[in-house]
């Protein structure tokens, strides 16, 4: 015997059975359920119970046994009864047992001065606008949009990419070889895949890098060898025998900040194409490019030859977890299987909502007004260190959300400095820690990893200030 | 020497530096740049260029060679140029050759009458309330709910949850222990990965069930090896000593309709204590519920060999991809690790919305709605059944968004009921497609499964009517 409540305001689940076949009577049973749901939580402090009446009827038994159990849990304070209101569950000061306080977020952001690299300006997220293309989405959309669907992603999205990516950075793709995948560590997680299906054992990747994208890489199956990094970007010349395909950063390298020259990636696709190999474009932050020699992407050297990957975590934010993969013909279908038995296909409703935005222009100008912000910030930051820090090198290209600060040998090593940072509250990263072969050499020059779009506008002059102090010291 | 230009309401990346390189001169490269963007559709129709000033300025050429270059162009027919309106991409009736045609989507819904199972009438999506939850939600919310952020979810909506299942499922959970996925495809596949890693081989699976959920078991690295139904669910008895583990369904087995017995549940529970196994809880519909005696989850019984999978893929609708997963504590550290590495978290804003629905009280209100619109809809297939096929059994508990038609011995076999249903434009699935072990035997009564919510209203009587019409000549 049991019930399901539906009656006052929420649902709530029952059971009577099992403590009766324990040998309970029908209204202690009554009692000592109401009572632990009470205790645990699943009633909350002024929920309101259903009628004797209607709560008799639910359950079967007689309204007089539920009157006797509500006077009673009354009784004993779990309830409380008032002429007129009906009967509700008491009002207590101690929180449920049934929730635990929770465990620290996985990243804490203690630190004053946030300068951590990877992640946009989240103020500038355009909260309103986003929730305008919603709603403009969500009018239109017919309902079969809300039910399963390909696995490449909501069409909307991939016709909106398709005109995008060719126009800003000369993507040649069209719908069916674009994927829609929550972030650019689910697609290439899923391309990898893919390759080690077609008998890839290794993955050339760049020197230094993102080491929570090569566990992934590792984990779809996949060793990493590390190709050497200079000023031009990623030595291919030197491209492991044993590597099935390269990721590369080419508009800006993550995160020493080269560009990789026209050579290079000529070089890289003929790579692919004799060996039979991929070639795997990260463009993750190919929008913000602030000098006049923007590269386009060297997907369109060889559609059929390079994976792009592309996503919205720099434009707009990490948290959308939205993301694209523009596939060579060969890929489409593995992929899109791979994606499938994943997590069948990515959330609609952000796909359609950025469709939105892309097609009505607001994306453009959302982007355009982050470029002019970004190239603002770093102006200031460099001028900053040209001022207070004069001994500081800034190293890589006038683009991206990051700068790279080469310290002269000589001065204190990284570890150390990280520490220093540290104590100053300042949160910024180190060259050594984005190794893709470990720990830096004790003997190599300090580099820091500055994140100059992290902090919020009002936060940013102090933490520039806070950095030149730190580096004065060095 | 190339460009981004921002100056026409959208960005254009155009480079001039390779056809430099290739001999062609300044104009020439120019006309040649803009009739390809034009040309493959990055410049659509309509589109305003900078001015010829404006050009010149960010190329670093002369005005006179781009004036010259928007004069060859427009005598060509590639832009058009008007007094007082600057220059214009001249409008074509041809479509963009950048766009193929997209490939047909993989659920083609070309059947008049939709009685597929497993999906909710889309129509009942609660669209202003969703858009209104979502408002709210972003309101208040402090910018760093943008960012990367914890693999389990946010945590907004794991409060929300932790109440919300212990009061309606009887669930017993927190925080700490529910992780969110992007669907219980994806949920499923990460914990069988987590048991793969601590050793497991097999999965066991219900004898009739949802075979690509099957195949993402495998796609995992474990076998599936099944489990006998019968009228009290599972034969938990009888599990497989290979199986690290089993997949049930409790509330309402998938798809025969069967729940699992009280002694079934504390059995299962007691094989996982007593070998150290898991038991994983598909409650994909437990919300709906139409008789007097639900059963809570089978979580409850113990949450440390339980994993409870949730989803709204039923109460909300399958594209939203959101579902939760209660861990044993054991499994949060290896699930939370392998989702890390599959797709770093899921995406936060639907998260954010959904708890708002939960905390407001909307989303109860909505469920309540939809089980009384399930509810009618069974009533009504069943009383047209027993009216025009009364030859036909409808077995299962009354719940759900589906039912199984038992057909007597004698009856055309299942394949040649799903033709016949097919040419008369009925949508339907047969039992035997369900089989964990390949096609059923050929003298196996035939079974139909009719997902009885699938059609919005007004298209549910004629679906009930193509049905009946269908099963009196069986």
């Amino acid at each position: 015997m049991s019930t399901s409540w539906t009656a006052f305001g929420g649902d709530l689940h029952l059971d009577l059975t099992e403590r009766r076949a324990a040998g309970a009577g029908l209204r202690a049973a009554l009692e000592d359920a109401l009572r632990e749901a009470v205790q645990d939580g699943r009633l909350a402090p002024g929920t309101r119970l259903p009628s004797s009446r209607a709560l008799g009827e639910d359950l079967g038994i007689a309204r007089n046994t539920v009157v006797e159990a509500y006077g009673q849990l009354t009784a004993e304070g779990w309830l409380s009864s008032r002429q007129g209101s009906g009967t509700t569950v008491a009002r207590r000061t101690v929180p449920s047992p049934a929730v635990r306080p929770s465990r620290p977020p996985t990243r804490r952001r203690s630190a004053r001065h946030d300068l951590m690299s990877g992640r946009p300006d989240l103020s500038l997220f355009p909260r309103t606008a986003w929730l305008a293309a919603a709603r403009r989405a969500l009018a239109t959309a017919p309902h079969e949009v809300l039910d399963y669907g390909s696995p490449l992603g909501r069409i909307e999205l991939r016709q909106a990419l398709t005109h995008y990516l060719a126009r800003v950075r000369g993507v040649r793709t069209d719908p069916d070889h674009l994927l829609v995948c929550t972030g650019v560590t689910q697609g290439l997680g899923l391309v990898c895949a893919a390759l080690r299906d077609r008998g890839a054992r290794a993955l050339a990747v760049e020197e230094y890098g993102l080491p929570p994208q090569h566990a992934t890489v590792r984990a779809a199956g996949l060793t990493t060898v590390p190709v050497p990094l200079d000023a031009d970007g990623a030595r291919v010349d030197l491209l492991d025998a044993r590597a099935g395909a390269v990721l590369l950063t080419p508009a800006h390298q993550y995160p020493t900040g080269a560009a990789l020259s026209a050579e290079r990636r000529a070089e890289a696709v003929r790579w692919a194409r004799e060996q039979d190999r991929y070639v795997i474009e990260d463009d993750y932050d190919g929008e913000f490019r602030y000098d006049r020699q923007p590269l386009g992407a060297m997907q369109a050297l060889d559609p059929e030859r390079v994976v792009y990957a592309g996503t919205s975590a720099k434009s707009l934010a990490p948290g959308l977890r939205l993301a694209w993969l523009a596939l060579p013909d060969a890929l489409v279908e593995p992929v899109a299987r791979l994606k499938s038995l994943a997590d069948t296909m990515s959330p609609v409703l952000d796909q359609l909502t950025l469709a939105e935005l892309i097609t009505s222009g607001t994306y453009d100008r959302h982007v355009r007004r982050c470029r002019l912000h970004y190239r603002r910030r770093r102006d200031q930051l460099v001028a900053a260190l040209a001022e207070h820090a004069p001994h500081v090198r800034v190293t890589g290209i006038a683009a991206g959300l990051h700068a790279v600060l080469q310290l002269p040998p000589g001065s204190a090593p990284e570890p150390e400095l990280l520490a220093r940072a540290e104590r100053a509250g300042l949160a910024l990263g180190g060259l050594g820690l984005h190794r893709a072969t470990g720990p830096a050499p004790a003997d190599a020059p300090p580099a820091l990893v500055i994140g100059y779009a992290t902090p919020p506008d009002h936060a940013f002059p102090a933490a520039v200030q806070a950095l030149c102090a730190l580096l004065r010291g060095t």
